[in-house]
């Protein structure tokens, strides 16, 4: 792949989606749903911290960590350390947010781990714990031999878009099952709220497809033989 | 992209999923759901042709042919028609399939094109055949220049994939849409029915998932200059 399509506008449509992405569960999750609580008797504002985190922490700056060799103007190394941090970042957010599901789950007596989504998401977080720690080893410290360095380098893409595609998906998962049990509970069918939050979901499915077409898309010129861009 | 990693073994999953997701929602529609119809008293019997036709004939069918450069021991040209083949049944099946949604909507007296799911369709079976179009003008017949073709194709391949993982996010999404709907009118949440149709819809992303892995990945030795495998 990557001949002669650039990553780069794709990665400023990606940005864009971000935000919007950011703004529409923020809305939901603050104006709608009654705003976000650590501690509180009202246990659905502990709940509403989760698809916040999952949204905006896990997925989003996933997102950016992951165009972070096609989007940014710095030298290979620096990419590579903005890739790694913000890799952490998503994982540490998603697993508070995957704590406060549970915490929700905990204090307002419901069952854990009853649904795909639930099983799904943590599998993904498992698998994203394992690509991040690998990745580390292998590419930043010790670092492997430049043979096994090369040699990883296609299976961490490949396993890192399957890994995402799973988490963009599964998030569009939860934003639905949380509509239906709004729409169960009375939640007008059609009404505001939930036109908010389908849009949400399509808004996170498009803004993981252009995280992969700046996978697909062609960086910036190489500086080294060992390079993210020559995949 | 498209260095170290084949896409062969890719798609033996791929193949496997879309056996797996094809069975999946006949066993819903004809067992759980009554059956196919396309006359009948029973307008939900003609509902049940919409899910069968999206998902076997657009989705599985479609990815079959995104496949087809990556998957066939045949000539370039040999694949270029089935390409262009597979692509043309998933968007006559996928027309026929959204025609089933409106005909059991009008029958029914329900209103049409109410739900994002039913916009998103409109405008992807739009964008599908938009492509195709382009595609067999460009590639096919009349054909255009050498650097048409070869300025044409990275842009081709980034934009079917960027319509095809919109459509398997649709066909998603109306899996759960549908799903809320039946439980809305009381089906049991967490009975075998529900998670039948949950594992439809993340067997239908996997195969999405792997498709997508397949064009990442490096196809066989190309035999001209003018060649999928280039990109
Ligand atoms: C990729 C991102 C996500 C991951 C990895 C994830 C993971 C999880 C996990 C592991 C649970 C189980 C907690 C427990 O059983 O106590 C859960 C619960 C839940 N999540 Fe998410 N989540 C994600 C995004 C979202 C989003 C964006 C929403 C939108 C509202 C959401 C809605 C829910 C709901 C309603 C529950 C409680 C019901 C259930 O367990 O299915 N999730 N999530
Ligand atoms: C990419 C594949 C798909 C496309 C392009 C698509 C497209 C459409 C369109 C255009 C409509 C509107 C019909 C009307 O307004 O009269 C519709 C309706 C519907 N579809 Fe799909 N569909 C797809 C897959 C599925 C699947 C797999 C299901 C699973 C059951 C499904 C469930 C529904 C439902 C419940 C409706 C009626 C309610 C509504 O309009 O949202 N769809 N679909």
């Amino acid at each position: 792949m990557a001949l002669e399509v650039k990553a780069l506008p794709f990665t400023f449509v990606a940005h864009a989606l971000a935000i919007a992405g950011a703004i529409l569960v923020l809305v939901w999750c603050i104006h709608f749903r009654g705003g976000l609580a650590w501690e509180a008797s009202n246990k659905n504002l502990i709940f509403n911290i989760h698809p916040v985190l999952m949204l905006i922490g896990f997925i989003i700056i996933g997102g950016e960590a992951i165009m972070s060799y096609k989007s940014l103007p710095l030298k290979k190394q620096e990419k590579k350390l903005v890739h790694l941090v913000l890799h952490a970042v998503a994982l540490i957010l998603g697993i508070i947010g995957i704590y406060t599901a549970f915490k929700y789950h905990n204090e307002s007596g419901i069952a854990n781990l009853y649904s795909l989504h639930s099983w799904l998401g943590i599998v993904i977080i498992v698998l994203y714990g394992i690509q991040w720690i690998y990745g580390f080893l292998v590419f930043f410290f010790p670092g492997g031999s430049t043979t096994v360095r090369s040699e990883s380098l296609p299976w961490h893409v490949v396993f890192g878009v399957f890994v995402y595609i799973l988490a963009v998906a599964n998030a569009a998962l939860g934003l639905l099952e949380k509509l239906t049990f709004l729409e169960n509970s009375g939640l007008a069918k059609y009404g505001s709220e939930a036109l908010l939050v389908n849009f949400t979901a399509v808004v996170a499915i498009l803004y993981g497809a252009f995280v992969m077409l700046t996978v697909i898309g062609q960086g910036p010129p190489a500086e080294d033989d060992y390079s993210y861009t020559a995949i």
